[in-house]
């Protein structure tokens, strides 16, 4: 069985033993044989636990050997020194993935913690049974409904791929779902950042990768893993424990070094990897990959209701890298046209005076100054900078957007969006599926920057 | 009259004429008259208009000698060949605050827009009439429902006074209604930020001062009246057009100057402003200013039941340049007892292990933690780091985050909360009044670091 054909195991079990797994059950449990019955896993599923028969209407056995089939996985909560007698009757019941969710390992503090994980290593060795964990969330795939994570995640089918050192990135941001499909490597004992890789980059569900690193034992293995994948799927990459004191807490986290932040900034941009500074842009970047297309420039053009957040926009533009492009004559012509004559027309262009004094209307101006700015050779990407005041607003913009998509599939175009309603009117904008709405135009820029960086990194590498 | 005596009449009117109200009234036509209707301004609203005798059923008048009184300001908004003859209308009516909302002045491309604001400057030269103005959306009181915004803008009676070159600005965000009371200096032909800033300074109801500026003619007399305000109010300042490409935006929109960055950058420093680098930033900073008391020192400390969402918080204190403190003993003492043996407790320090293993309830091991780190003397800050994955979860830390403001009046207490209830659990705890949520661990410490700041500053000034 080759890493991938193992990986499958843990990613797409058709069945799955949980041991350890209590009778208690409700809110506030923690209990993950409920929630995979709550997710409705396409699985089948069985519970073992010596002191219970039935768990939530299934069927518990006292231990692995009297459960019906050898499942392709078997998950594991038991106390840490329960556990290598059960990875034992796993093995001998031929089960060949384990996941281990129990802490204490070499995240531990105590020489106990590091002498078990040494002992299961021994143990698994030669003998091709693969071990996630310990002290992992394990792992989640939405399209089985299926997560092992004794905190109830939200998931979804949408082409993310997430692997992680911790449970915490595993659950869920703010702005968009990390699971696609997931895996928490925790300790990384045996089954590592480069084994989800190496998965991820076969899987045809996956479209963009999420990676949450803290350190790296093997970094040289780690980045030609990376480079390889990069080629073919983006790579968002967050990397976390930056300062010394902050070295300190990722090594009683996880046991893992970490390295000078300067040297893994180097690494990971040669290797192909999107970098990002926090959870918020690791977001925005995923959903960038996931929803726009890449620009074939930096050239961008925006359009404004006010010239002030033009400007606001415009700085953020010059911060990201991207460029703010002169616009062609027959642009400028075109917006002059649109516009009273006294108005200074540049880029960004403020086509409120076109709705204030000329008496366009919203929508006649907006699409008419967009259909210019978008035709514009020097425009590889287009914002338009809106107020969203209004909840119903959002449904004039939709014809727009899908023409927009439609006449020039080759630039991304987003807005920037600020007011009291941005939440719906991002919401209905998005919904076409070709635009993003963002509350501040550093977080488009910079999202527009990865697709660009992203774009030039594949040019040098062809 | 003085100047706080003179902007009074604008910031807090008892009579309005609005020149220049349209009959045309309803969604789309942006109709001033109409918003200050609907808001129930407080005062006394005189729709002048030659072409019609009643608006929205109030008297229309032919022009301000027909109305019948002097009102505290006049609103114009008339194509700008009309404005001159208006003011001077005014002025005999013996109007003395005019607001000009029309655009094509010293903002236009052309001659004559520099010509007409020249004439208006000589008109009111000596005569104590101020102008506001041209190209401005005006001036707004929360307190009087008032605002001269020909786009319906959300109010909220909260403290913030704001001081803008842009309607966008004043328009609002999306975390923050930036209007308590706002003025738009626009193209600042007379009335500046100069003015907006001692008025602001002499104000009972502002609490703390938000001030965009994008370019300034006269820069010295700028510092000189933000230094003497942010001795006595925080003035949280986000200076657009950092870029050259952008500085000629500035100038094609109010033909302000805009200087190098770097000097604006030791100048606001200097003077005591809290300078900020885009909206989000000026949302959170103005939201720490109203709800978070300031910080005795630098020291912060943090609970977190993800080790990994643990590090990413530390990576952003160290990047704040606040301080990530070793507990003191008592501290880490009371930490052991709390969670199983092997832990390896630190700052920040895992709760979860206390939960799982220790069968503490989340809400006891919760606060047993926060009181233990509140009350230890290297803590002038705390964060809670926690998940939002229960609308319902806000609910049972209501009662710790009282007791936590009860006990520590003198620390701040903030939360850095990731997953998909962000929204729901952020508004609960935030109805306390005493603690901040952000979705981000960054945004919670540079919200933090700029009280910190601010105290540092204030105590050099001492």
């Amino acid at each position: 069985m080759n890493t991938v054909e193992q990986m499958k195991l843990f990613m797409e079990p058709a069945s799955i033993s949980a041991i350890g797994v209590s009778r208690k059950t409700g809110p506030g449990e923690f209990n993950l044989l409920q929630n995979l019955v709550a997710y409705g896993y396409k699985g089948r599923l069985y519970p073992v636990n010596p002191n219970a028969t039935e768990i939530l209407g299934l069927t518990a056995y006292p231990d692995v050997w009297a459960v019906p089939e050898t499942t392709d996985v078997a998950l594991i909560s038991l106390p840490r020194e329960l556990v290598l007698q059960s990875v034992a009757q796993c093995m001998t019941r031929g089960i060949k993935a384990i996941v281990i969710i129990t802490q204490g390992f070499v995240d531990a503090d105590d020489e106990r913690g590091q002498q078990l994980q040494q002992e299961l290593l021994s143990m698994i060795r030669g003998t091709g049974v693969r071990i996630l964990g310990p002290n992992t969330f394990g792992v989640a795939n939405a399209g089985l409904k299926m997560s092992s994570s004794y905190i109830p995640v939200p998931m979804e089918v949408n082409g993310v791929g997430t692997v992680s050192q911790t449970g915490g990135t595993f659950v869920g941001l703010n702005d968009i779902r990390l699971i696609g499909k997931a895996v928490d490597v925790g300790d990384m004992c045996d089954v590592d950042i480069v084994d989800a890789l190496e998965y991820y980059e076969q899987d045809d569900d996956t479209r963009v990768i999420a990676l949450h690193i803290e350190g790296m034992p093997d970094a040289r293995r780690f980045l030609r893993a990376l480079e390889r994948t990069a080629r073919s799927k983006p790579v968002v990459t967050l990397k976390t424990g930056r300062s010394e004191r902050v070295a300190e807490a990722v090594q009683s986290h996880t046991g893992a070094l970490t390295g000078r932040d300067e040297l893994w900034d180097i690494a990971l941009r040669e290797a192909g990897a999107t970098r990002v500074a926090d959870i918020e842009e690791l977001s925005d970047a995923l959903r960038a990959f996931l929803r726009l297309v890449t620009p074939r420039g930096d050239g961008v053009g925006i359009t404004t209701y006010t010239g002030g957040f033009g400007i606001i926009a415009a700085d953020a533009c010059a911060r990201s890298g991207m460029e703010l492009v002169r616009f062609a004559d027959a642009t400028m012509e075109g917006l002059r046209t649109l516009s009273p004559e006294w108005l200074g027309v540049g880029n960004p262009v403020d086509i409120w005076p076109g709705v204030s004094i000329m008496g366009h209307t919203r929508k006649e101006m907006e699409t008419a100054a967009l259909r210019l700015v978008m035709k514009d050779p020097n425009v590889h990407a287009a914002m338009a900078v809106i107020g969203a005041f209004d909840a119903a607003l959002g449904h004039e913009y939709l014809d727009m957007i899908a023409e927009m998509a439609r006449e020039h599939p080759e630039k991304p175009f987003v807005y920037f969006m600020y007011g009291e309603q941005f939440r719906a009117v991002k919401e209905l904008v998005e919904s076409t599926g070709t635009t993003l709405a963002f509350p501040t135009p550093d977080r488009a820029f910079r999202a527009l920057s990865h697709l660009a960086r992203r774009r030039d990194w594949l040019a040098r590498r062809r």
